[in-house]
């Protein structure tokens, strides 16, 4: 039964609006999770994206016309991590404790991680997984003229194996509890 | 007496700054909540569209043009729940723990009810009202080409009826309070 | 047939995903508008917020403790109307080229309009319904203390009549028309 | 030479800060697009999450717990189309004439392609992509405790072969060419 | 007369609301600009933050624990012209076609210019300045720890001379112009 | 070394990829804060914009023609405060208890204070010192037209001063704690 009937009903209103139920529908909800308790949560989400062996070459000795890909896809990754709840619509926010963005290059393409740190009720996998598409997509942005070809297109380019690769709770330690 | 001023004096900067004092301004102002309590909060709003009855039987039948309303407001609705504090200038940033959005087809229109819980310092009606405003002009949007007439007006369309159900302070109590 | 397909079929990879056929969605779909003209378009929406008759007072003379409720609603309503497109989820962004909040204290509550004028493909009617209601939502805002009872609920305040007075279309002139 | 300095010089201030100079910065930067010509562009991106079999079967019979995925996952992908530029940093703002959201089930997974149509002076194949990305990203998440093994990870979850399908320019024609 | 009881009068509503009349508000607006032509707008702004010498020298040698600050300052500017009418209540949106963001470092601290590229039909000065702002603060943040004194505050650090440099107009050329 | 690379460790899987570690970058990163205890943090910053006399006095007398500048300042400011975090890239979310925003007139222009009070694990200058900005640069926009010379350059108008006036962490006291 819904939240709103339930409480429609504990305060007693007693009288069920008949008409409204005709409407069945599939209904969105974002979870409830106030009776949950606090702790330390850690996810860790990669993927990578695929690039022409000249494009990684280009990356490797900055050389990239629009600026330095990496920094500005981790600058974006940051920022898009503490913006996931307005994104994602079911997604509860939560407070970000500490994000790290760790690209690195490798044979054909780039690899990212996103670990995120959170004091709070619910997981943090979905702020990694969306900082880490936000990545790949600005390393893409970043090097549009290198990948495309002469009709704009991107035979070559793309984004894959994206995973959560950890994701951990752990008891939540304060500075009173170590230096009480 | 403004904080500034206040924190002024307490730090001992003794001497105001008289020229300020010539503009009475009618200050807007975030009020303090810093020293409030942390309880379970809920809100209600509801509110209705009235449409024509020719747009209220689409939408039963999930005919409508531009794709299912209802799932659509519902969605719309708990984003914007979630960004009120962006929207409203006083309202405080909470967690937003439970969100529900629910439609109901009725004679001559749809009313939706919100519901949201919070554990925080203070209550989250407006954000309820605001997640009903955004489905209800949701809704209004998906059926704009049912509702026009021939100049494009709106002759009939008309939101109404918005108000606060239900507000209701609740002990706080954590899994750990449940199953100690 | 969706957009998509039909340009699957005019690129000529003709044969289709006959796997994907099964799933008969109801769609979400933001309309196509690319070929429409620009024209001069006009909204004005009003709506307004029954209040009590001493909080209505208290508006008259400014008295009102969280500042100026209707400069408030006036920022907050314009800030909106260029949000319109990131919170209904089916809107187009428009360029917005004036708006006007204009509340009017009137007996039991506050009326206002807003208006809004674009030059574009589409009407404006959403974007001004849009800033309009949370021009009513922030009134509301300032005015909580005011207004509830002492369970913090509101038996009195409401919003209501949200309707679009008129939509225009005009010709474009722009300064080259009139001063070649 | 950068911008800035080049706009220096024809204005004549002639004698450049040469401290300035040592900093030698892989400067970002957001391309000139202010002398291209305005076309129709249309970019199609696709790609697939990879999801258990017993996940699948839930979808199509519409068991998920947290609502329609897939009504939900296209809503949030054309809010995002509209926001690229607001995430992706060096991403230009451009008009947003239509959006497809076209998810498929399959076997093992869901494809999904999004649809992204603009006249103006750059391609919109980011913005196609990105929202593809948060079609992709919602699926997971309303999938979430379908998904998850004992210890809350995601063994089998996976978002790959995001690539874009198709990136056209089309002369624009506007409804004063076509009936004139 | 405000815009919307001229609309009132040309479309023959006749009676004015004569209650309404009493509120003499000074009412906030953002200016009409529907009859403007469009030109090409370029607006140069730039300011310093002064710091600590020993700051300057870590800045200098990318010693800064917290990242890189100048490329972490580019791209948060970048993304913040982009929403500068989301902050700044009256300004227009427009398009954005080019943005430079030039950081040097120089003696006592960092000056940064920033470029603003519009086709449009107004200034484009305060997107300069506000995508100046983001990157002086930014920097602020990135060399907290470094300015900070034992209290935890600033006696040194300062934000000064943000000023408009430039600001021109110029014909709109696209290509079609240039090569017909 | 890095988060990640210590999560990799700790969870055993041992083997560094030896391939990454060759991209040798200034990593961008959010710091962790999350082992902090929370306590009342205040920070006030302040500063000033220099106008025209005459502008000052137009002021102070409210004949600004966009509207009144200084309500218009106050509540962009706070919604800007609520902000921070979407723009500063590695800027803490925290909660926000109470905004005030202070314009005072004085010679020569316009001196703002912000404060800011928060219950968290991190201080709240840099929210101040972005909601102090916005609230000088919206005097500005809403200035515009008086501070403009014939070429539409701004030669006098200048913000300066921008400084964190105060800092204070206080011990958290709830109103369970005052009245148990």
């Amino acid at each position: 039964m819904p939240l709103y009937w339930v409480l429609r009903y504990t305060s007693g209103s007693g009288q069920a609006d008949t008409e409204s139920e005709e409407y069945d529908t599939h209904m969105q909800r974002m979870v409830d999770i106030s009776d949950k308790g606090e702790t330390v949560r850690i996810a860790v989400a990669s993927g990578r994206i695929r690039l022409k062996e000249d494009t990684v070459a280009k990356l490797k000795n900055k050389e990239i016309k629009k600026g330095d890909a990496l920094a500005c896809a981790e600058v974006a990754a940051i920022l898009a991590v503490k913006n996931t709840p307005d994104v994602i619509p079911m997604c509860h926010p939560v407070s970000i404790d500490a994000v790290e963005v760790e690209p690195s290059i490798e044979e054909g393409g780039v690899r990212v991680a996103v670990t995120v740190k959170s004091v709070g009720k619910t997981g943090v996998e979905m702020d990694a997984l969306y900082g880490l598409s936000v990545a790949l997509l600005t390393i893409w942005d970043m090097v549009k003229s290198e990948e495309k070809d002469e009709t704009g297109n991107y035979p070559h380019t793309c984004i894959e194996e994206i995973m959560v690769e950890k994701k951990e709770k752990q008891l939540l330690m304060t500075e009173t509890d170590i230096h009480p």
